[in-house]
């Protein structure tokens, strides 16, 4: 399958990676390739740089998002929240028209500080912007309760034996992207219903930091329990 | 110990059963006795009238929020969250002065229909409210994130296997609060920081309603799996 990863940070990086090992065509979408290939030092929680990141995937392309996003069968919405609706729109509403999205993002608010707050919350959803915004766009929330190791390797964690939630409006869409899950070895994947039940799983990101705190690692995630 | 639960509500009652099934001494503070003594028909979740419910424990005292205030070692606030700070004022800030307050209950506002919003979210909690009427109450919020069987029955889901997080700001009032869950049975018990973490657990309220209504039931709990 061609999938576009829109965003190059951690989560992208992790996503596009596992994507491609499991045999699909990834071009990552960033908003200005050359900063991004120049940049040498590790990001601010330790990650390496892309271009150093990159030598383990040449098969990974690099592109602007307009670019990027021409003729992939499936998109990922892995760009920070504050800036999801912007890098979505140079990506090209029309180039998107049709096309699944599966957004991973978090509509995160850092300005007082850790844990961030969100910038939107309880009556409405990033996921629910995206949609709003990107009407023709067959948006799927999911993934965006844990770190992005957990996202494409559950196994990682206590064998795969924890949960993963999906929202969105298009019955069809759910189900590329549970075939996806499934792909990186998901098992309890749990649909809470359309795009508006993105709101629950993005109010989870404060709990998840706090405990990731208390742990003192990123690498566990929730299980529902039952 | 000697335990006031206020509220007669579904979340009370357990809890105070629970309690009572362990030995301690208890007593449901409620806001007008004869009216909750008089009502017969099940609530609309279909729990039984609290009078009915009583028959099991004959020895569990039922009092005015003020009455049952006056001597408790352990105060529970399971009220429901938009009047707790009206019970605790009727309870009485100098029968709550110098005690600890194991706060379960959550923002709850219905207006928009189910699941509920959040009347206090992400910047500020209920928890923290209460805390700030109430100065001289060492508040400690616990098993805000689950139905009421669950909190004093932990076994009663994947023989116990699952979490439940503690937030507040006096840490000898958190080991209460611990060794009281201990003795229901919870094993991972997360410390979470100051009762300004009970934001994330409140905000957890929208994921469980949604996850109840996916199951089908409420008999499940969020597990930190690691």
């Amino acid at each position: 399958m061609k999938v576009t990863v829109l965003g190059s940070g951690f989560a992208g990086r992790t996503l596009a990676g596992g994507l491609a090992d499991l045999g699909h065509d990834i071009t990552i979408g960033t908003r200005d390739v050359e900063a991004t290939l120049d940049r040498t030092d590790p990001d601010r929680t330790g990650n390496p740089a892309y271009a150093v990141w990159a030598r383990d995937f040449p098969d990974i392309g690099l592109a602007p998002f307009a670019d990027a996003a021409s003729d992939a069968d499936l998109f990922v919405n892995a760009t920070a929240g504050a800036g999801s609706i912007a890098a979505l729109a140079e990506a090209g509403k029309a180039n998107l028209a049709g096309k699944v999205l599966l957004d991973v993002s978090n509509p995160l608010e850092f300005s007082q500080g850790f844990p961030p707050n969100l910038f939107v919350n309880d009556t409405d959803s990033l996921g629910e912007q995206i949609q709003r915004a990107f009407p023709d766009t067959r948006v799927v929330k999911a993934l965006n309760t844990m770190v992005g190791d957990v996202m494409t390797t559950p196994k990682s964690v206590a064998e795969g034996d924890h949960s993963v939630f999906i929202s969105g409006d298009d019955a069809a869409a759910k189900r590329v992207v549970t075939e996806l899950l499934t792909s990186f070895g998901w098992i309890d994947i749990i649909d809470l219903g359309g795009i508006q039940t993105a709101r629950a799983t993005e109010m989870m990101v404060k709990i998840r930091l706090l405990v990731m705190t208390s742990l003192g690692t990123p690498i566990f995630n929730f299980k529902i329990a039952r």
